[in-house]
């Protein structure tokens, strides 16, 4: 890292770590090129035109969004191939209609024949044919029709324009995140293609098209063996990784390349607390880990600017700007860790704690100098 | 309310109540009237500027924050009373001495002697004399020094000139957010008064002036039956209030001003679920009431007109842009609450939920039409 740029930040600052970052994103191009699948990155993480820029540079084709306010900031910076991966809200139907009659081509989502039948009755009233995917359940997890599910065809019956165009099927199976062996992913990854593949061969069977089954999260996206019958994977976390995703064991800790950079504001020597400047308002109040193998608190404390772990060190507590982190037995907080001391928090959820900033600060990147990169927050 | 005002909204969108904003404005205002201590409202759980006037308008002097950006953005709107109520880090110094010859009366907050001599030696090499108010410990929360410390004349020898001046005291309870009884609530609210007043007699005693006595957090502020010997109450929440304040017992339903409006989105039926469009990006993560006597989950459902609440839902689980509501059982959820009907959450941490959004919509206030209120969030 070029020296003394730490130095020089103010606390508390949210850093990406450039070669890192870029690696990761070359690891899962790589993967969806050697399984026959286009890569749809799913920008809800990062938010960011820079990184979207790496990534579709490295081969990704159009982007997934959680929110219209990111198809509306990437569309605006020239993306025009956009899904947006949420059941869409009958009140948000006249942006995504602005939006598409800009030149976005924007693909929504439907999981129910009265959802399926409000937005083609919105499309006809406005002479715009939406195109639109089916939502797939294939964990239990959230939304969707279960690829069996009767009314899978009721919905697409809804879709058969004019108004609304059924293009194909999606599903994420976010179950995965629940898992940690290899073996349990791969069947997940399995389960998920099998799931929407099927959907897909059900609508077909009765004349639709359905060109696009859209598949993916982070964990299965890493363990599919193979993605046979799926057009396109869609991903997000994998471009920063975090502590949930290293508990998963989907990811190495050389891969974490999001961390928020902290000082020490002072210290309870009794109880061995340290206090840090990076409260919840910083890593946001995401516990993802307190139910995994390893419970990292509300992040894993690092040297700033080694990167190397201080297992010693746990992050108990968190107030809106203070964070409380406990030394283990025999360490001197004052003396190891003085104030103004700077630390680097790895976080639970990279898309939780990343929310919370404007910028990144990105370190080691291409430029020699540190960049800030914006993000696109909110609705 | 205005007719057909939140059908117009794209959900999700962060609401205010304006009378209920303005009632809990003036009963804290009445409260520090009544027991003789000016208050110093904390603008961390608003950033927002349009509250803030109206809190000044009632009799509020100065504000706290908990950012320099924070003060950032209110001192460019003519506040020039500012305290920053966070121990400062070394890498923040700058800032502050920036906003001070703008012109910017910014009181900053040390609680070591390591801290103050930092700071005391910046403000020599800069020729400023920063003023400083040394953190009291009052509970064993968090940071600051207990009012018997001995280390605290340490604390105050460094903040003797040039570079520093004392200027008081400051403490904040926050573990009043752990208690639900009125009469431990007025106990606490006592103990962080006279800790507090105990710190400045021993500074004074050995020859401090100490003119400032400040203290305050919403449940001991509206708790406390006497503030002798105190100059200031600080608190933040109560403009907004939350269910965290609710289990507490310090405010009833009808003083919750801060909402999150959502729409149904779809379904799963079989395990009468209701899918919503405000997850954890719009709620945050904060479960702030899974501790406490009434465990709200993400939020509690309210009917989006009336306000009525909705007992039989419970928000159960939250993925980033999803909500997961369950129903008890003979809830027709289909029926009852079908695609695009519009709920009303109630957040469990006003500051937390707050910090999500950019910017409010503030229904019947007095100009009428909803007005849209911005927020100053980040670093």
């Amino acid at each position: 890292m070029q020296p003394r740029v730490l130095a020089e930040l103010e606390t508390p600052a949210l850093l990406v770590d450039a070669p890192k970052l870029e690696r990761n994103l070359e690891k899962m191009q790589r993967r969806a090129d050697a399984l026959g699948v286009r890569l749809r990155p799913h920008v809800k993480t990062h938010k960011c035109m820079p990184i979207l820029r790496r990534q579709l540079a490295l081969g990704a084709r159009g982007i997934t969004v959680s929110t219209l306010k990111e198809a509306d900031t990437f569309h605006a910076q020239g993306v025009t191939e956009v899904l947006y991966a949420a059941v869409i809200a009958p009140n948000k139907l006249a942006h995504a209609l602005r939006l598409r009659r800009a030149g976005c081509r924007l693909t929504l989502l439907v999981d129910s024949a009265e959802g399926a039948a409000a937005l083609a009755s919105f499309g006809r009233d406005h002479e715009h044919d939406f195109e639109v995917l089916i939502e797939i359940d294939t964990d239990g997890q959230r939304a969707g029709l279960r690829p069996d599910d009767p009314r899978l065809l009721e919905v697409a019956a809804r879709l058969d324009g004019p108004g609304a165009e059924l293009v194909g099927v999606m599903t994420h199976a976010g179950g995965s995140y629940g898992l940690c062996d290899a073996g349990a992913l791969r069947a997940f990854a399995e389960q998920e293609r099998s799931g929407c593949v099927e959907a897909a061969r059900r609508l077909r069977a009765v004349g639709h098209a359905c060109p696009e089954v859209s598949v993916g999260s982070t964990p299965t996206a890493l363990s599919a063996e193979n993605l046979a019958g799926v057009s396109e994977l869609r991903a997000g976390v994998y471009a920063f990784m975090d502590l949930v995703m290293l508990n998963i064991g989907v990811c190495t800790r050389d891969e974490l390349a999001l961390s928020v950079l902290a000082s020490v504001t002072g210290h309870q020597p009794d109880k061995r607390w340290i206090l840090i400047d990076a409260g919840w308002m910083a890593m946001s109040r995401d516990r993802g880990t307190a139910a995994q193998a390893h419970d990292f608190g509300y992040g894993a404390l690092c040297e700033a600017e080694s990167g190397r772990w201080l297992p010693a060190l746990h992050f108990r507590e968190a107030n809106q700007e203070h964070g409380i982190v406990e030394a283990d037995a025999g360490i001197d907080v004052r003396r190891d860790y003085p104030v103004g001391t700077l630390l680097r928090v790895l976080p639970n959820h990279a898309c939780a704690t990343a929310a919370q900033f404007d910028r990144y600060v990105v370190l080691d990147g291409p430029d020699g100098a540190p960049a800030r990169w914006e993000r696109s927050n909110g609705w």
